[in-house]
């Protein structure tokens, strides 16, 4: 049997180590017996269907092994979401042919939920047309709302970065607080799932060290309750540092971040959820407030990634290979936790039919009765993800994070109409 | 002659590094043979004021050695300034007051530029009431608007911090500018002087790098011709990086942040720079945004901070002793540049009124023509200050930042009534 061409492509909002997961694709892929060429679609799955296919020969050994320490998406990501079979048969259809225009029989698609039921449709349509082509799913995203597997390359890298954070700006209010700010409001991520800012916790050993409360989007808003908990907390220490996730909802339900608060002119004050906290505390209390929003940085803080997290990544690139070599179609590489301390894992692979579309919140026995905090069995799930260093080389006071030429392969195809 | 006792305290906004300073200064101290016992004030001069002294001997060596490494100030900061030597007459008589029950001769004083104002009022206080007090002022501040010293200590780690933020962002920003956000924001801190903003032009080594544009509080902003920088860029490569900083005015003076646009019902929406740039952008092209506000961040990540501000943080301290033990009184500590590349710099000092209420902005010659973004010659100023790395140490994934217990030395005189 002869060598068959492979694609890797990334898709949704990138992670700190999404490329360490490419690294391990590529890696093994060029390592293994069955796979020639290894390209990369340019943006995702858009590059599949426009016939934007990156040349890796081309890329120099030292690019390809910076791909371990580069944040952000080397080959550029996409948001795109195929609809059904029927309703784009043609954009399945024309992945098909561009996969057999270039021999390519191995699809690795790098992403969340939905990409994940990109892969269960092309994996499927490709079943039912009479295509060998294999399509495996890597995980990825720093909302770790992906089912069943431990968890989801790139969100412990996040949750590392977000606790180095609160730990530092815990400090600065703490100095602070006697004659200035009695109050800092850190954002994270997480539009529906809180881990990121269930992360947090990790930060807190003592009552001293922030966050004193964590607000989830798992855990509707009680405005009274949230105003008592800081009180509280500032009149017992003189200070509290509180993690909001940007997903943080009202009691009916609507996003706080949306809902607003009123300014001294009875106009609504739009913003995001950490901004809205800092504006309820101010009118509430009457405290001096401060916030932080790290927005991108949280997920390409490439600087402060997690050593587990970076080998969970390649070793998940790796293992979607591997199995693409037994002819596993249509799943996912799953990360299986059978210690907690120290941390023993190992992988194996879900139909991703069984990842498609579901978003795995944050289970009741990890969040503290009150809401407002976490349990001990979050922190002993959360603990060993965030262990370790994993420290780019620096030049110049700066980390060194190569670029990739990204060089396309020559099309053979006639130019397809994607709209988008 | 025998030894007299020293009091150190720290003003103003913190940093990364002030307790760096505090290191210098403490362990000088310990090793002088003029200097008995050192303390501390708690909170600053309220510490004083109060005679809240901290008795550094009851802290472990572990501890005192961690002051190198841990961010926010130790000791807690104040934001307290005295008015003249007429109107605080009592506060300045307070202080010779417990500095003399503790026999006390040394009076250290880490701030910026409100810091050094006190720092002369008090030695000159000091002087006219026939009192032997060294008052001696050790910079500090984020900010670098101290004037005679090359930069001041904190500035270059969060310069270092702001700088790696922006790369890792901004190659987030690349990897998503196909199909989502077009446009990222990280907001600085710097409300009259913009140094730290202007830092970020290190992060651009080719076109493809952010910062594409710079706002700096020293250049008002045009609008329009921002506007037109914007798309020039997003249609060139496809995306823009801005930094700005939270002292961006408008043409008639007013802070941008406290401007605010107007939301769809024609509401003012009130904000930082950075979220009003982003409306800003929303409104005039139509571009997805996203945005960084890092805040407290920027000036407590000990785990970014820069070797040479280490460094000079702790010769900076060092230097103070030594100069209070030539007599020296109501000085400020200065760094001294005499080369660019390899930097070389050493420390002399200067009278404290010649920093005290004056604010150094970033000088023509380092502001490109434009308006938009840095000249080489700010480059060449930048670049050295934040080379090298000083990772703390790390334990179970996080920074090792040792906490002091603060014991109080047991006070001597009567309470004093101080009202803030």
């Amino acid at each position: 049997m002869g060598k068959k061409n492979a694609i890797y492509a990334q898709s949704g909002g990138v992670t700190s180590v999404i490329n360490t997961c490419a690294y391990g694709v590529i890696k093994a892929a060029m390592a293994s017996d069955f796979i020639g060429h290894i390209y990369a679609g340019l943006n995702g799955i858009n590059g599949v269907i426009e016939e934007k296919l990156i040349d890796l020969s081309k890329e120099s050994p030292e690019a390809i092994e910076g791909l371990k320490f580069m944040p952000g998406g080397a080959f550029g990501s996409c948001r795109r979401k195929l609809r059904d079979l029927e309703k784009d048969k043609a954009l399945f259809q024309r992945i098909l042919d561009v996969c057999k225009a270039h021999d390519v029989e191995y699809f690795f698609y790098n992403g969340g939920n939905d990409s994940m039921d990109t892969v269960k449709k092309l994996s499927d349509f490709a079943k039912q047309n009479g295509s060998s082509l294999k399509v495996m799913g890597v995980p990825k995203t720093v909302d770790n709302d992906l089912p069943i597997t431990d968890a989801s390359p790139g969100f412990a890298s996040a949750a590392k970065y977000l606790v180095v954070s609160m730990i530092e700006a815990s400090r600065d209010l703490e100095s602070m607080a006697r004659d200035s700010t009695k109050v800092f409001v850190l954002e994270a991520m997480g539009r529906h799932a809180g881990w990121m800012a269930a992360a947090t916790a990790l930060a807190q050993r003592d009552e001293k060290d922030g966050p004193h409360i964590i607000l989830l989007p798992e855990v509707k808003l009680d405005r009274a309750k949230f105003m008592a908990k800081v009180k509280e907390t500032v009149d017992k220490i003189g200070y509290c540092a509180v993690t909001v996730s940007e997903g943080v909802k009202n009691p009916d339900g609507t996003f706080l971040a949306e809902s607003g608060t009123k300014d001294a002119f009875g106009h609504a004050q739009l913003g995001g959820a950490g901004q809205t906290v800092q504006d309820m505390i101010k009118q509430d209390l009457g405290l001096k407030t401060h916030g932080a929003i790290p927005d991108y940085c949280q997920r390409s803080a490439r600087h402060m990634s997690s050593k587990v997290d970076v080998e969970q990544a390649e070793a998940c690139g790796r293992k979607a290979v591997e199995l693409a070599g037994q002819g596993l179609n249509g799943h996912m590489v799953t990360i299986i936790r059978t210690q907690d301390a120290p941390y023993k894992w190992h992988l194996e692979s879900t139909d991703a039919g069984n990842i498609a579309n579901t978003e795995k919140v944050i289970p009741k026995e990890f969040i503290r009765e009150d809401g407002f905090h976490m349990t001990e069995a979050f922190r002993k799930y959360c603990q060993p993800l965030i262990e370790g260093e994993s420290f780019p080389e620096f030049k110049n006071g700066m980390p060194v994070y190569h670029r990739l030429k990204k060089e396309l392969v020559k099309a053979k195809l006639p130019p397809f109409e994607s709209k988008k």
